[in-house]
């Protein structure tokens, strides 16, 4: 009977369940009863309903919280005390000496659903945050352009917008995967360089179309304002396919780590090209090859060659949770949820597996209908308290399949860092705890 | 050629342009030069792309955040320091002897796109937001039942869930909009006691199937564990249609305003029913008739009755941009932007009159593919720097569509305080400064 409400559950909307799977190790054990024995307890005594009411009044006498008056409004809030531990994973490589340069991990085994809080949404800087006063910056689009034209802020904020909801993930995302030995950290300091927020903005075509771009214009070259510059070429389809000049994120104006007062976003392509604190973008015939796209952000092949400008990241997904160092509790039902994307689109299955890949059962999905975006899926588990092998393989709206890690490690040089899209493993101890494997 | 520009842009993923319309005072006016003269400034002296690239090392030459290293990551970042003074609107209507009593309503005139932040979410609280521990809280299901239950928070968090955006909106939204005289303050002041979040949760439904909810049940009670013990009635149809035992919004745990560590959420109606901090669920015959539903949340008519359990929260739209206190530099193109809802399920149309009403265009809509959810609408605006009156239009997928002040006020009693989902009229003067009007 719980396994038809879950089933029933799982039709709500935007939510596929193709089949009401629970992964079972043991399926002798009634459902039901898996959850009860988990967690809801039986107030004491209750057999009927009557005696279940007087043994609440009990249960509920004495919060200390419903006895005071409550805290004040405020007018920026902030998450509970209780909820401190939720922060971002922050690497840097340089210490104290370059506190801004690396990349904030996104806590993506705290997190629930699609949008990534935009407290928490995952950085890479080159160095650090600048503090932009929108008042005195300004965008210069220009080079092969009828009409070179600066932008205000001012002026940008009255402009035409549309809204998107796409995913953001560092090229370096999942290289601390490939590390010699398997790290035990939480799935966020491994695989959390992604996250996703719902991105308004400008589509950087009117810009261009206002400029008068030329037709020998085939690249772009578009520049930060960190004291890096960071600069990328980008090919000029994609300014004129999907580009954003990016204004607000999750509602409000960017977050200053997102490139406040105004981004470039190009969904579904590598996070770094989407230069935050844009302060020109130049027309160009070719492609400029700047320090950060032949310094970085190329993949070592096999042959000791590097390929240059892979644009796109692959599809990907991993289960967030259960995942590396937490610890099942105890034998029963959990649910498996976790995340999965594409750059070449849509996410259009995802497979769980609890036996390394010996068998697989079909995810639901919740926001597979968005392009470039993440998609969350669950699938109800029941664990019998033994040993257990979690991964999750994802296939996109192209039929392109996330590889296994061996096969993925083969196309590249054992020193390449960048597009790792490879299957994820956690392995579920007898005693519960979750450990970060290869296999 | 800018108006096929935008109407290009609007064809973006999930949004439906019907025409590319811009509502123009002034036809004669090239469009192309519109956005020109309004904020995009020509390079000084670039006639050609060689020249222009000259003046453009000169523009960009000098920013003093562009020389130094910048800031250090932060575990849980925060806006920008320019962004200060976008804050809830803070109604205390005990003032500081309740300083977490009455409501904080979202700043729906700063915002963009459908997700509202959740530390500028609306909050309407009964006796301030209580400091909530989740390893003492407990949930507890009885009443007609089965086996009452307790379900301790670490027990929830490992239920299935499912995601799904929906709106809250307060019943008393938009009742400062029936003082005598319209107010001259932001639209959130008066507008704002409505958001939008992400929120994962649990179905109810599950947790009524593991307590055996009996037949006779027909209405539940919830009730918070805030001080004021806020409760209210539901018919049992609701809880196992769409409620949710909501656990997560916008990605992380729930903020303390919004109900942490766990709140109900009924899709579409009155967000007091949502009820907050939830600490029980009763199932019973009849209605409680709880205080929260008898002394307030009724509807006065006009022959002196109250209209108990509205539930449906109506059809409804708001312009955010241009709106009351704003002030356009100049006449140009704007973009008249803006937010829709219904409580009975997805948004078709919204209509957005510059001239009080007397002719109407479609705007483009994005997120209409969602019920119970906010709709932007958006549609270009060339103003000719006279008088104009902005009104927007809402129809949902039943036909309701938004009535008329007058229609609506005729209605209800003079005193009713709730429900008011009429047509807001902006009235923009020859100097481009936006006032509240009543028409």
């Amino acid at each position: 009977m719980l396994l038809s409400a879950l089933g029933d559950a799982m039709q709500s909307e935007k939510v596929n369940q193709q089949d009401a799977n629970v992964l079972s190790d043991n399926a002798a054990t009634d459902s039901r009863r898996g959850f009860l024995k988990q967690g809801a307890a039986l107030v004491t005594g209750a057999a009927s309903a009557g005696l279940a009411q007087g043994a609440a009044a009990q249960s509920l006498a004495g919060q200390p919280w419903e006895r005071v008056y409550g805290a004040a409004f405020t007018g920026y809030g902030q998450p509970s005390r209780f909820e401190q531990a939720v922060i971002r994973h922050i690497g840097k490589p340089y210490g104290d000496l370059a506190p801004g340069t690396g990349a904030a991990l996104a806590p993506i085994e705290s997190l629930e659903g699609i949008i990534t809080p935009s407290s928490l949404h995952n950085i890479r800087s080159h160095s650090g945050t600048p503090d932009i006063d929108p008042k005195q910056h300004q965008v210069l689009v220009h080079g092969l352009v009828a009409r070179a034209l600066t932008f205000s802020m001012e002026s940008l904020w009255n402009y035409p917008m549309t809204t998107r909801t796409v995913f953001l993930e560092c090229s370096g995302n999942s290289n601390r995967a490939l590390a010699p030995q398997p790290a035990q950290v939480p799935a966020g300091a491994m695989h959390g360089n992604i996250s996703c927020s719902e991105w308004t903005g400008i589509p950087l075509r009117i810009l261009l179309e206002e400029a008068g771009m030329q037709p020998e214009a085939k690249w772009l070259v578009a520049e930060g304002a960190d004291s890096a510059h960071m600069s990328r070429s980008i090919p000029v389809e994609k300014a004129l396919d999907d580009a954003l000049i990016a204004l607000y994120q999750n509602g409000e104006r960017l977050r200053p780590e997102q490139g406040y007062p105004v981004r470039l976003l190009l969904p579904g392509w590598e996070g770094n090209m989407s230069v935050k604190w844009l302060r020109r973008i130049k027309a160009t015939a070719e492609p400029t090859h700047t320090k950060d796209e032949t310094s970085k952000y190329t993949d070592l092949m096999p042959d000791g060659r590097a390929l240059q400008f892979t644009f796109e990241m692959g599809v990907k997904s991993v289960i967030t949770r259960p995942s590396s160092t937490m610890k099942l509790p105890r034998a029963g039902i959990y649910e498996i949820s976790g995340i999965a994307w594409s750059g070449a689109g849509r996410i259009r299955r995802v497979e769980v597996s609890t036996d390394g890949g010996a068998t697989w059962l079909d995810a639901a999905l919740t926001g597979e209908e968005r392009a470039k975006c993440l998609v969350r899926f669950r699938l109800p588990w029941e664990w019998a308290g033994k040993e257990a092998m979690l991964q999750s393989r994802a296939t996109d709206e192209k039929g392109q399949v996330q590889p296994a890690r061996n096969e993925w490690k083969a196309r590249y040089s054992p020193a390449t860092i960048y597009h790792n899209n490879s299957i994820v493993t956690w392995a579920v101890g007898a005693d519960g705890s979750v450990r970060n494997v290869y296999v």
